[in-house]
């Protein structure tokens, strides 16, 4: 293919990228807000340090009728590669003249009643240029998965019945497949391999290739992050108004904390950014508000409290 | 010297090391209650999994009158040497045959009241023995550090001087270096290298050599860990019945969030300990009870609260 012509394309597709991501945030912001009712996302736009491309729009609500702390955000960057960062991605250096771009989306929504569930979705596309300026390799990455305090098997139904569905209409494979991984993803390992929530789908490093071209991964980012209105809202909805109490914020705390050392042990997103001089303050909006860590805490067995831990410690298959 | 000898030797110096911090680690507590007046250390006495040698006892008090969570936990450990693990202590391999020991004390103890400062100490000893028993290596390591939520520049000049002056008992040289080491580990990086608190003394790797003897060591660590009394449990005394109001226990809680992402980011004790199969509830015993993570928080310049951020963000000589 010509030069010039191949770059306009890769243009042309990061440029639509962004659009996508950018379109999702907005959308997904206003119906937070609309389930809310009261308190509004705040903007902060910013740029990464001198010397390092890029940057990104976070998009904060605190202390809401329903969301006591929650992020959408997205961001766009690049730069020269590193020897360090290939190290991290686990990719062949390709020399300090090659480039990097990556733009995604990503959100952590805590509620304020321990009834309604966290949920945490990403969404991200990675490219790698040669010298030139040449596309050299490309990959997606992404996922939604749920964080209730309280299980409901309805609702872990439908946010797995949506993502199947959503799934489904690209590739049979993928649910069953992006299901486990997330299941195998989300672990605090040094808590008995104890799961952070009921998951979702989780899915990293995929690239155009035998089955699937470019635009079906971005189709199907696109189809799960607009599933996020159907498999959460209506969770949402339906626990907003129920009545709690001291001892199930308490129990709600406990798991955030879970919650905490999952994030900056384990997650590879958060040390990741942190590690590449990301912006601390959108990379940890990930970090719930209020939390406990009390010294060998463990529920009643037979509790409402013990029902939800049993399900974190053996994932179920919801669907 | 003759095997058996030497072997009978190492013992009884690893068997005075095991004494040491357990009467350390008894002392402590005892004072501690004291102090609070209400509630008791509670103990746990543990072993390592099946495979794995050595075990430790886990002391906790929790919901006192002025201590809201604390732990003293001793740990004596040993094992096969493994290739993983000399990566982590960053050591050369001596083969699968040779073994390793370890002993030490740590402690973590979170006040409820804002105006009393958080304190953490550590003190442990480590052998290298080669596939005949025969000592190979042996070092020590160790340190004390404040983390006050509110700055009282006659506290933080007690408790450095406390320490220089135990320094300064066995060589001049030890608390410049060690109070330094202590400002450069106990760093955010991620939060632009704010540190956890005003620090005091850190050091690690420190063997028997042309300076110092082993016996130096162990004695210099029996004097640091007594310190404790004389360096904290004054400042304790002194600002427990502080009135506090709710804004400065928010202040505490967030400056706890920055406890926690210090002890889960950078930690290499936490982080060594949950990679090599520890108690997971006896290592995160130093997270506190409650924290809050707030987006973009900042303290009001030329507040308290800030008075306290900038000393942390610039680390001061006391003494």
């Amino acid at each position: 293919m010509d030069t010039e012509l191949h770059k306009t394309e890769t243009k042309v597709f990061r440029q639509q990228w962004i659009e996508f991501i950018y379109t999702l945030q907005d959308k997904i912001c206003k119906v937070l807000e609309a389930v809310d009712g009261k308190a509004k996302f705040q903007e902060d736009a910013w740029e990464r340090a001198a010397g390092r491309g890029g940057g990104g729009l976070t998009k904060v609500i605190q202390n809401g009728n329903v969301f006591e702390k929650g992020g959408v955000n997205t961001s766009v960057v690049y730069g020269h590669l590193t020897e360090r960062m290939c190290k991290v991605l686990q990719i062949p250096f390709l020399g300090s003249d090659a480039t990097w771009f990556a733009a995604g989306i990503s959100s952590v929504i805590h509620p304020l009643n321990p009834f309604v569930p966290t949920v945490h979705f990403n969404y991200r596309m990675f490219e790698l240029y040669d010298e030139n300026g040449i596309l050299k390799d490309r990959w997606y990455g992404g996922g939604t998965d749920l964080t209730p305090y309280y299980l409901f098997e309805d609702d872990a139904k439908h946010f797995h019945q949506t993502f199947r569905n959503t799934c489904d209409g690209f590739d049979e494979k993928l649910y069953p497949l992006f299901k486990h991984n997330c299941d195998e993803y989300f672990v605090n390992t040094h808590r008995n391999n104890e799961r952070r929530g009921i998951g979702g789908i989780f899915y990293d490093h995929q690239r155009a290739g035998e089955d699937h071209d470019a635009d079906f991964w971005f189709g199907f980012a696109q189809a799960c992050g607009n599933a996020f209105m159907d498999a959460y809202i209506p969770i949402a909805e339906k626990r907003k108004n129920t009545s709690y109490n001291r001892e199930h914020k308490h129990w709600q705390e406990i798991r955030r904390g879970r919650y905490v050392e999952f994030n900056l042990i384990h997650d590879r997103g958060t040390l990741f950014g942190l590690k590449t001089h990301g912006r601390t303050e959108s990379i940890l909006m990930s970090l719930p508000p209020t939390v406990r860590f009390e010294y060998n805490y463990e529920p009643q067995p037979g509790s409402e409290e013990d029902k939800l831990w049993q399900v974190c410690l053996k994932p179920i298959d919801w669907v």
